[in-house]
């Protein structure tokens, strides 16, 4: 089995608030980033697929094909928006790292038979900033 | 004369929309960057000082008063905020790199000599993704 | 399960040299990371917690809580020093990236409990230079 | 279990081009990478040794014989070469990064022993381009 | 004056090579480089931009037009080429870092006022790998 | 006048103390850096020459003759050293980057004509840590 992991950068605006919490402990959880009005990230999102290689054309997998199916399951949702605004997976749930990770995750597992039979989505990393990175492997069932 | 450069992070988010372009003009001259909600960046500020190298310490200045003067000038304003909606400076201006640098400038400048009177600011870089950075060099009169 | 990473930075210096082995193996063994009056690194902790994402906090675990109990078991004692000098956990051990690294690693495992119940030390990264890192991965009993 | 990794950049070219397909399935499956003349890449190999940690050198194996031994065995052929003109082993094989890393790893397989009988090779990781990294396992018979 | 930097990265393959050199001298100046089939990089090239900014826009010039420039004058003739095979630009010229930044910055400059009218060329980096970088500064008439 | 920039890597160690200062002043100034035993960094050192292309090797300067000079001048007498007890140079004199950033622009100065008489030394940037570097630049007579 080859992994082949491809890199995807993408700028998103969030505000760490859950309405579980008071104020009191939105601030105390969340710090800096339960702001109101909100911040933002240059977050990189690294997509591993694994497979065999295939013998004709020497590729785990078409990268272009994955580029494809990233941008359209991913990056076209996530891309130069506000996770909170224009999101209704966060209505209601944190847009942490975590919880970000975890909805890329079945966004790219839902059709992934689509773009390939024969390699499956291995992990999901996220990077927020440069010393926070959220990892998701996922296993065969 | 010999240059320190000094590197703070910061995360912010903005929306680049101008008051005097039409809705289509926004559109077309910020794309992406004019989505209503807004989107960010983690933000990556150089500060550069120029002076001579002090005799008794080795050094230009002392770069724990140079980081806290840079938190107290810009970071504090800056880091985990919405740059439109939390900072009077960008009513009316859009917060583009370009606008952010010079304003950061102009704050580290009004109150340099109480920081350092050996030393000028030289130079502020500020980047915004790997691929777009802005850079702005200070004459002296 | 999810995986939350934390960078930290640290700068030390260390002597590679055993006690267990003559001048001349030392030399062969450690090369000019021997040098008597050694010489320096800036490190790179990566601190892996593994766990579920809270649904209240959408979170692995606190990342201010982890990077102070990072800060207290850690950091408080590696960073600005001289790892042979200053820590009796090298009296007769190496000071090697990897003798380093599983140090790290006893001292973050022996009170994870006081800093989270729902997760667990998952793996330890030490960068010692751009192109030398080591890693262990910690199992569950 | 403790694993140890060091990095390699090395400066190839290659064309990416199968002798099973047509021109026109070539220049779909391959795109730009099918240019006639062939184009290159600054690699980045990263060979991971995982093995217990010698009591007396704190070490899981000399990084200098490591490095003797990559050199020998994989840079030697791959630096500043034309993997499709140079390299028998492409000879009908496309030299793809999957296919490249497979070849990386049987070379440094095949005389792990003559390095070290401590340790094992454990993970192959054979970056092509900042977005574009392939990662192979090896695992215990 | 305020200068914007946009990065762009491609990939390219060459051979260090001089007709009026000996094979001996070619080998001696060159070294690996002088490799008989080439070898290749994955070049990024910074581009810098100095003027006022818009008040209207808040910017020294578009970013999506200098990308779209880049784009067609420079990038679409080099990247996934073969510098000697693929450019008449280096038939008698060494395609080194220094012969390649000075024609990109050519390039670049040649059509400029159709870019830009309150901009001008300010600096063409080009690094070739990450311990080798070209700097060229252009200067007003 | 074209420039060119070599990166070149070292580890070394310091103490940050000032014997014209106070044990409180040295304290107060030098921070965690003031520490007994030292602590350490891996140095980046970058030398730019200028001078025009050399219209035979299309270069400014050979760089295998620049790293020979760099290595002989510089890494010879600073890589994997204790700057303070290792190098006269510094008795007396505190090794901050200003002061070490200095004296390797002196050594490049010295011999450089014996290097290249075509091209000078232009600049040489230190850095420390990601957040500090040095940059110094060098004028004609």
């Amino acid at each position: 089995m080859t992994c082949l992991t491809r890199k995807y950068p993408f700028s998103a605006s969030h505000r760490l608030h859950s309405d579980r919490l008071s104020p009191e402990e939105n601030a105390l959880v969340f710090g800096k980033c339960n702001n109101p009005f909100g911040h933002g990230h240059n977050y990189c999102l690294e997509v591993t697929a694994a497979g065999e290689v295939d013998a004709g054309t020497g590729m785990v997998m078409s990268p272009a094909a994955l580029d494809a199916y990233v941008e359209r399951r991913v990056l076209s949702r996530l891309d130069h928006c506000n996770l909170n605004a224009d999101l209704p997976d966060f209505a209601g749930v944190v847009p942490t790292t975590e919880n970000l990770g975890l909805r890329v995750g079945e966004w790219l597992q839902e059709n992934w038979p689509e773009l390939s039979v024969s390699s499956r989505l291995y992990r999901v990393r996220l990077q927020e900033t440069g010393s926070n990175t959220i990892e998701i492997e996922f296993h065969e069932n």
